[in-house]
């Protein structure tokens, strides 16, 4: 992060070096406090030993670090955390009554606690709440003694029944339901305090809700700003307000005075330089810098935040409206084309999965690190998945710089979350919250209700009350963003998430061109993870061979969503044989991850313009996995597919859309050529030379010439047909050469069978 | 209607004989006032002639009045009343002060007036609305002099743009697209006063909103209540609430008295009896009485409505959560399966359009006999169809009463509603009127946000913000019934409106059985008019025969829809040759609209469970048309194909699958057998014969012994093959009849050839 603000009167140490920037909630800036942790069986029962503690974090680490437990992550030790779901955990902390001016009050803040807690101050309950995504701010003036002792007592996780332990006890509360278990998470279900908490001093005199809203006029020229601000004790306080744009120069600045506690300023701007996912433009950031001073002039509150302007629309796909043709007619498909500032584009990118089990020891620096992998990745979109957490500040900040679309969902998941009157009232808490926090964020491109809730194995419909709620929700309090009540839906894909399907025999090389989805936002192919990750993660014993029922399992090699996935020793064995050692085995696996991915990101890409979008299941890891359809290993390595998938989302390059992986002596080989062209101008004409490359055997294929393309206008280009020759080796490439561009240049990895031993293998393997 | 309920403290004559029954909108009871009409070019211009009104009713009725035009729906009058559209027009009463007690106000109160108006007392402006679905109430005691006059202004139609004139133009207002010119209505857009207006005197003391909630338990046995009221003047006053059965005796009662302005009370109800539709059960209504008293317990305030308790849910079609099977998966279907207090039902019914051009001129009477036949017909559910206005009490009344479920829509129809910060503001304001006027009602199962409008002739999405404020308004105020925000959605189908298209020369028999919809919520076979209605509207010079550019044009029978719809003329020729007379013409095509519903009714039962709900286009229509889908002609004068319809709506009855309608001699004749059940009890089992019948000949096929079935479902049975022998009639029947059960018989009319003259000619036929 290049910046730091301040927004407010500073009066403790800053907790971090870096402060999460300013948003327009209100938060305060914060001190932290010595906390301690223990746990009892029963909420009555006092804890019999008190354990140090780390805000934020999670209760499981304290415990896991003072009982000397395992890591989580290594072997089965996440085993001997379960136990602590149903404990009642203390938070503990002392204090000395901090100085407090006449004008000033002494809140207790926390940005999150997770998931049900009390807090409570010198023996006295003071609040309660459910829910981990809204801030608290607890006035805590009056009830200051000498000495002071802070408790937060957490509930234990919410659990709509005591069996099955699977995410569907998740089903009645705003809690992300992935730690109840999934396919590539163990079950782990931290709770705790998870994000800056401390004591604030505030003055009496404070802003408490700073409302910043923008309208575009058509060109998208000039913004007409509206900002409302609400606080307390403001009679007769002074305000400055000035919107300084990316060189200092300030571009809009109006002072005044309260004549009550809230205030709507407007304010126009010309000439505005608007903000653009990175590959399309600039990112372009104003800082926006509100000061309230007292009569005398003196410095009170301030709030700083970030404004980036732009317009971000769902359209239809091109050609949604052309179907249905015949009668009786349904309706056409909902939009899922990203149009911004104007500009329709092809959104690439991929689904974003909590980056820790526990959201308390996510950093700043790891949400820099993963986003840097994104945008080197081509990617422009992140899909926050409903399982996880709503991020941190630091995430959304990061993508507003850094120019990557957020599409952001509600935490639903795979479950029917039934209105119960207690549920919506939660989530109607919990998603005011999120929305206020988030709306700011130009990186903000779309809201989502949840993951594949309309499907059989969630079944909630348009008519479940939370998603109508959610709908209501954005509606009201962030209209000029899209909505979708969840991911899939009509005309867009979810799937499939193997390189080699069981029920059909089908490769994604087969199934993916004749897909017509105007938009593919799951898609997965799942690799080992490499040998030096495994080597961390299990046991030296365990390693070789990999075997159900290990540490292997835990990690999701085996039985992770159906059968032997995602290790998928079969299908390795299919077109590689019997591995030597796990060195061979990781490297078969990744081969097919890296070919099967770039597959779908490129087919998705030629059947623009009716398809808009490609977001591979899945970017990161919450824990390191041993298997997973993830393209970074927690906590950032980068898989051999990442580089792979980096180049198929390149926004220009030469593609070859590939029948099929293994060929035979003989046999013909055929490839339809495509110069893919994302590029938001008109990019120039070239000549490409096609190969063959098996070991040190050329043989030159074809030469095309291919013209100019029109912006974001992918060539169709000639369809290779060769008759593959004998050569010694097993596997061989296909090289398009862009003359002059050899960052245009794109290769694919095949395999190749000699001689044909066996006329029915044969016959299998070219199915 | 059965019963009169007063809801204010009666002062003035009541208006009409007939009150529209008390909602819990707190409508009080009207005086009348005597109305003048003047119109101007210019806003700025007094009306230089004054002329009688009626009120309720159209500015357009009062002047044609006046000027003594011919009816506007003979021949081609409508066109006189266009020059209307662009008129200022002023109604103008004048009224001696009435007498005002001491603790009373005089209010002007309308139900409704259309469109933007303001209204102006003794000179000077007191109000200004637009919007004609939210009605007025106007506090006038403190501007009243001994001789008053009253004005009211209505602004000239809303239109968008001034080209081109036609549904386009209502895009950007709450208006009811419909009168702008729809293929079975002229370009007549009524404006003026429509429903009950005129001065109300009312206690300070009074009743301002009663909004009662229940909940059912789970086994839908006991009911909770929730009633909230509020009011003004309330402090002190006394109170009394009481529900009342169906006999008269009182199930709940509580009395209070007020400490403030509002009050919320609770009660319990067991043994509830649940409200049916008529099919399905009793329609069990009961009645809420709630007395506001002074602290001496005189009454001074008061408000009645019905109540009946009941479930309803859209649920996903059966098999709806088997798809999608493949990779990538979408959604699955939104549910379009009506569950009324836990029984899923087949809903068949048809779409409802404005009785009338003008709507002022509805009378309770003519809503009685359309709802009657609507029953009659085996219908359970009306689509208040998004073209036209939201319908005054008296039809929800009758609606609560007879049992026949309401599907709702909002007043959007196949314009792309663009959400304006003015147009969205006005929906909000005209939805909460509506929301809150029709919510109490049990028979409303469902609401909608318009017509077509995620098809290409709209453009509208899921992102249209118009859409997004209707779900959220609906969701607020009304979140227990269901919310579709058009028609029709994934899986439901509209259409075909014609017995036989023109671009795949495919019959009803044909792609009705190929369809796979889980709801057909429009679908439409044309016909002429009877006779009578014919030479009522057609000048008897352009009677034979039809041609383009007369009154038959003007009244759809050609280009009404496309081409030469909804005529046909070569549809009639092709399968009966040249009509003799109007007589033969209007035969023949009146039986082709009669065996072309039976096949779509019959056929869409026929796919339950996975389809639940048939619902033709459309049941009547605003004036007389020429040629329609309609089934009832104008004012409600049943077409044969009504009992066509009646029949294939039979909760039980026997039914065959047809192919075709045509046949030549020695032709193999074929159709599948089926009991089609909708009872909501087990049917017993019977046999039925089944016979072809041509002329004075009679063909025993088969006998067919069908065994018992279970509530709402039907039996499949055999498949009928005959070869056709020689007979002399061009028609014959197909007829099956149950033994002991002549109610359960059905007959097909088919058509024949006795022998092939032209071997081409016949395979055309036979396509």
């Amino acid at each position: 992060m290049k910046k730091q603000y301040k927004y407010s009167l500073l009066i403790l140490i800053l907790m971090n070096s870096i402060v999460a920037m300013a948003q327009k909630s209100g938060i305060p800036e914060i001190s932290p406090l010595n906390w301690e942790i223990g746990f009892a069986s029963k909420p009555t029962d006092a804890p019999a030993i008190w354990y140090p503690a780390t805000v934020p974090g999670a209760v499981q680490l304290d415990v896991a670090k003072a009982l000397k437990y395992g890591t989580w992550y290594y072997a089965e030790n996440w085993k001997d955390y379960l136990w602590m779901e149903d404990q009642f955990f203390t938070y503990r902390t002392s204090f000395a009554k901090p100085k407090v001016g006449e004008n000033q009050n002494c809140f207790f803040f926390s940005k999150g606690i997770d998931y049900e807690f009390e807090i409570w101050l010198n023996g006295e309950k003071l609040f309660y709440q459910e829910g981990m995504f809204s801030a608290v701010k607890l006035d805590l003036t009056a009830k200051l003694k000498d000495n002071n002792e802070l408790l937060v007592k957490i509930y234990p996780i919410p659990k709509l029944y005591k069996e099955p332990a699977d995410r569907s006890q998740a089903a009645q509360s705003v809690k992300p339901a992935v730690s109840y278990g999934w396919d590539w998470h163990p079950r782990l279900v931290p709770v705790g305090i998870w994000d800056e908490t401390g004591l604030a001093i505030l003055n009496k005199s404070e802003i408490t809700d700073l409302n910043l809203n923008y309208s575009l006029d058509k060109e998208l020229k000039s913004a007409g700003l509206s900002c409302t601000i609400k606080g307390a004790n403001l009679q007769n306080c002074l305000y400055e307000w000035e919107i300084i744009d990316a060189k200092g120069k300030s571009v809009l600045h109006k002072e005044g005075s309260f004549m009550s506690n809230d205030i709507e300023l407007q304010g126009e701007m010309n000439q505005v330089m608007l903000w653009w996912p990175h590959d399309q433009g600039i990112p372009y950031l104003y800082s926006m810098d509100f000061k309230l001073k007292d009569a005398t002039g003196k410095l009170i509150d301030q709030k700083n935040s970030n404004i980036g302007f732009r317009k971000v629309e769902l359209v239809t796909n091109e050609g949604g409206w052309d179907y249905p043709k015949v009668f009786p007619k349904t309706r056409s498909i909902p939009p899922i084309q990203i149009e911004i500032n104007g500009r329709k584009i092809f959104a690439k990118g991929t689904n974003w999965v909590n980056p820790e089990i526990f959201p308390g020891i996510i950093t700043d620096a790891r949400y820099n690190e993963l986003i840097d992998k994104a945008i080197d990745a081509n990617f422009n979109i992140l899909r926050v998945w409903g399982g996880g957490i709503i991020n941190k500040d630091a995430f959304y900040n990061l993508c507003d710089e850094k120019g990557i679309l957020v599409w952001q969902e509600f935490p639903l998941a795979c479950n029917n979350y039934e209105g119960t009157p207690h549920y919506l009232k939660i989530l109607e808490q919990e998603s005011e919250s999120i929305i206020k926090r988030l709306k700011v964020h130009p990186s903000l491109a779309l809201w989502c209700g949840g993951n594949e809730l309309f499907n059989a194995w969630s079944k909630m419909t348009d008519q479940s009350l939370a998603l109508r709620l959610l709908n209501s929700q954005c509606y009201r309090l962030d209209p000029n963003t899209p909505f979708l009540p969840t991911s899939p839906l009509m005309g867009m894909g979810h799937g499939n998430y193997v390189f080699r399907f069981w029920e059909t025999n089908e490769e994604v090389f087969q199934w993916m061109p004749k897909s017509h989805n105007s938009a593919y936002t799951e898609f997965g192919v799942p690799s080992l993870s490499s040998v030096e990750v495994l080597k961390n993660i299990i046991p030296e014993s365990e390693l070789w061979p990999p075997k159900p029922g290990t540490s292997w399992e835990s990690h999701h090699a085996f039985n992770a969503w159906v059968g032997d996935t995602w290790l998928m020793p079969d299908v390795l064995k299919f077109y590689f044989g019997e591995a030597k050692n796990i060195e061979e085995l990781v490297a078969n696996s990744q081969l097919l991850q890296s070919e099967g991915y770039k597959c779908i990101f490129e087919e998705a890409r030629r059947q623009k313009p009716y398809c808009s979008m490609a977001l591979n299941w899945c970017f990161n890891e919450p824990w390191p996995t041993a298997a997973n359809n993830s393209l970074v290993n927690w906590p950032s390595i980068p898989k051999p597919g990442f580089y792979a998938v980096k180049n198929a989302c390149r926004p220009f390059l030469a593609s070859a859309c590939i029948k099929k992986i293994k060929y035979t002596e003989g046999e013909e080989f055929s490839a339809d050529l495509w110069i893919l062209n994302d590029l938001p101008v008109q990019a120039g004409s070239g000549k490409i030379t096609v190969k063959l490359v098996a070991g040190t055997t050329q043989f030159k294929l074809l030469v095309w010439e291919y013209g100019t393309s029109a912006a974001n206008t992918n060539i169709p280009g000639p369809t290779l047909r060769y008759k593959l020759p004998a050569w010694d080796a097993d596997r061989f490439k296909l090289v398009l050469e862009v003359e002059g561009h050899p960052e245009y240049n794109s290769d694919y990895t095949l395999l190749y069978s000699p001689k044909v031993v066996n006329e029915k293998k044969a016959n299998v393997l070219n199915q």
